[in-house]
């Protein structure tokens, strides 16, 4: 229907390992209008972040999961520790390198000593290569950087090899006085890639470095629906600005404190919150046309690492859970108690990728306030209402071919670089709650 | 005899169409050493770098030329007001993006209007290329931006169709009290990519609206002896830094104050100057084992645009130049008379692309602090000590595959991206020498 071919100097898609999933869909319906908004708006809109980012600084990085439905957009979760950096376009290596820089000077003038502490689960290769690649990055922005360990015990320094060639050292951290040091490496910044879901480590306590993000920020002490709190704000702020109806890039939400799903406890106030979240989603699939059934997701409202998650097209799918599902809806990472849940209006995934029509979900990153790149988690096996960020998910990356930066006037509103320009915009968006909720704290 | 293959997640050389030139020679002299000073202290430079801006703002966007000899590689040329943007690798089109968003922010707050006024040479459709891909950039950047022409008459908007298949719209600007217009448009910045050569634009003083480059910083006040001066204090602070002889990247100098070429007057001044550098580069050559003859090259000191260069191997080479030549060393772009000269030592070019091994000289493109890329001047017809940037020149840019911005410590010193990153680090000391130049203006 629409050209999307790239002009030659762009040269999109020369990359055959990092091919474009495209939405199942023929793009007519509201969707295509909202991408269309944020395309007419392109300056207006720039010019409403830049205004937004100078009230509120940006967070060092994050991930944001983003769904497309074809008729909404929506954020799904914000990370403020991402992994997953080795999952994206390397084109875009100078980007990163260029927004560390910057999101360094942010934090302070004279850093050059930089230790990034990773999670502790080293034997996930998978994401030590995402360690690997940050280590890489920050160096190559110029700073003297080490991978520092939070043990308890006196280790010895760990050489860990990666299937990517590249070797970790990894040096356990000690406190000297109100600073924490390897050796003679006294780093000006320590950067955080440990999510704290154990809980504020000891180590890190009051020190006089520099620390992003906030020792406030670990899952230990964050709520889902303090960040969906300030989303829907923002939302709100910016359809108003470029003329839409929130929704069709915020997704309803509810929440439930004093939740125990073993004893069953808390049950009334889950039955009548997904009842109502139902309902109200119905109300928005009869006004847009939307042919599909409404359906909740209930998460942690602590943190989930894609556990304690669970989809729900009723109230009883929820209060009927078999032990083993109240077992695994009742910890989260770390084993980790639930006891306060977020139920969220369910947004389907309808991009797919390839002939198997395999579903695809977007995950943007951002270093600062610039959007870096991102990926799609493709999984054949799963539905389009499933998490694909569960335990054991085997998903693809598939790295985007754009970065996000800019869209192109001149092509479809729903060509490569302009999807991708309303992911980035609507990252930053989920970004901008991330922002408001840090300087809170 | 190095391997410097690139890695698989690097994928440089992906692009046919840009090969990147080789030193014709096997670099085991002094430069590699130099090349290998600056990959060995990547952390300190960048450091270094850091406070220097942190002193001095880099100016809004510049090009280096630099020449790179197997014995020193210097900047030889740094232009305030850069066109060839078309010349740049377009996968880099992000970074020049986040670039300027940077640039425009450290200008000031609250800017979202710009004005680009381009040279008066529209009828150069290679020119208005990079008017094109400026403008493209600082829209994409999320500025509103409009290309204004400096005419003195009333004229109508004119549009160019180019060869790339951009239009472009130019509006005749005007005075409006303290501000300059179009229409209804008022900018908050102007941004300047011409050079003023024929002086200050009376429609531009006293304005009220942020403008870059300074009014000051045109072709009719700027000295290139003052940028020199400048560049020979950072080249020998930065040299300092990291232990290497700074003639090793900084161009010996001298310059001769009213030069009349037609009446031959100032040339005991000349005689004088030409004999003392060469037996200084002799006696560098001497310390070097360079088997080279040296020469200098004289060029106007205020603005060349390629007119108004001569090299030569003696002082009598100048003193006896015909009729001819001495007519075309008397005048610089826009007819005007070069009065002051400024004599410089020759740097060969000993970088060559092809089996023809045609000449190759890089040029670096800065905007704000942030190196963006380059491309290589390739001549088949000129030798290794000839201006390549001369009228009536046909060179064939080679965008760099390479954005100059980190190293890869993995690699050999004279490998792609370690080569570029001297590259940009040499930049990067001419671009502080502008620098230091603007605020003292």
């Amino acid at each position: 229907m629409y050209n999307d071919r790239p002009k030659k100097r762009y040269k999109h898609m020369k990359n055959a390992t990092s091919p474009v999933p495209h939405l199942t869909t023929v793009l007519t319906g509201p969707l295509l209008q909202v991408e269309k908004q944020i395309l007419d708006n392109q300056t207006k809109i720039e010019s409403w972040f830049r205004k937004q980012w100078r009230q509120t600084p940006a967070p060092f990085y994050t991930s944001m999961d983003i769904r497309n439905s074809r008729y909404k957009i929506s954020p799904v979760d914000t990370n403020l520790f991402p992994a997953g950096f080795n999952n994206l376009n390397s084109d875009f290596e100078a980007i990163c390198i260029q927004s560390i820089q910057l999101a360094v000077e942010q934090i302070g003038s004279n850093i050059d000593r930089i230790l990034l502490i990773p999670e502790n689960h080293t034997r996930n290769m998978y994401y030590m290569e995402n360690v690997a690649i940050l280590y890489s990055l920050i160096n190559k922005a110029g700073f003297d950087v080490r991978i520092g360990a939070l043990v308890t015990d006196d280790s010895d320094p760990s050489t860990i090899s990666l299937d990517s060639g590249a070797e970790l050292q990894l040096f356990p951290i000690v406190r000297d006085g109100d600073c924490v040091v390897i050796d003679d490496f006294k780093p000006e910044l320590i950067v955080l890639n440990n999510d704290m879901s154990g809980g504020r480590p000891d180590i890190l306590e009051n020190i006089s470095q520099f620390i992003t993000p906030s020792l406030n920020l670990g899952w230990s002490s964050r709520l889902k629906s303090v960040h969906f709190g300030h989303y829907k704000t923002i939302a709100s702020e910016f359809s108003e600005q470029i003329g839409i109806d929130s929704w069709l890039i915020d997704p309803l939400f509810r929440n439930c404190g004093e939740i125990n799903f073993m004893k069953r406890e808390g049950n009334t106030c889950l039955q009548s919150n997904v009842d109502a979240l139902l309902i109200a989603t119905q109300k928005k699939y009869d006004e847009y046309g939307v042919d599909q059934k409404p359906y909740v997701v209930v998460k942690a409202d602590s943190g989930t690492y894609g556990m304690g998650v669970m989809m729900a097209h009723s109230a009883e799918e929820i209060l009927e859970l078999n032990r083993k599902d109240r077992t695994r809806m009742s910890k989260t990472k770390e084993g980790k108690k639930v006891t306060k849940v977020i139920i969220q209006e369910g947004v389907y995934t309808n991009e797919t990728w390839g002939v198997d029509k395999m579903v695809a979900e977007p995950v943007v990153y951002m270093i600062g306030k610039n959007v870096v790149g991102g990926f799609y988690r493709v999984h054949a096996k799963k539905g389009s209402n499933e998490n694909l960020n569960s335990p054991g998910m085997q998903f693809e990356p598939l790295a985007f071919d754009d970065c996000c930066v800019s869209p192109d006037i001149e092509k479809s509103p729903d060509a490569h670089s302009n999807r991708f320009y309303t992911y980035g915009v609507i990252a930053r968006l989920a970004n901008l709650a991330a922002a408001r909720e840090s300087v809170r704290r």
